[in-house]
């Protein structure tokens, strides 16, 4: 069973990352780009086949390690 | 616009950070994780309204800077 686990940053916090590549990508000349976010995403192979024990497991995996919830939201694509 | 692109490592091209959130998840106790890969993804917000331009300038700006396409690939969405 596969998953992708989207961590983006919360409304609000800054981030500082994407505010630098929409300033290089404006130095390359694309003007047209009014902000940027950047995240990250973190594709798991899991050997798990119940699809509830996988979503509950990735639940946990996301409070615990993959994001900072105090700062961080996240979303989990679960395919087979 | 919105456009989200997803930067990826390729196969094959060794992932240290996804070993390392793996090693990280068996330690906690999920030990139902085959393999973890780590990648980026990065949403823009753009003031073009042609959806074909749109598409072409995000090509060149994955191309140009989102993503290192020697080791890297990368997927563009676009919603409205």
């Amino acid at each position: 069973m596969q998953a992708k686990v989207h961590v983006t940053l919360k409304t609000g916090v800054l981030d500082p990352q994407g505010e630098a590549v929409r300033h290089a990508l404006g130095g390359l000349g694309f003007e047209n780009v009014a902000s940027v976010r950047q995240g990250k995403v973190i594709e798991l192979e899991l050997t798990e086949t119940d699809r509830a024990k996988a979503q509950s497991d990735l639940t946990d995996m996301c409070e615990k390690l993959l994001a900072n919830t105090v700062i961080e939201n996240y979303q989990i694509d679960i395919s087979d």
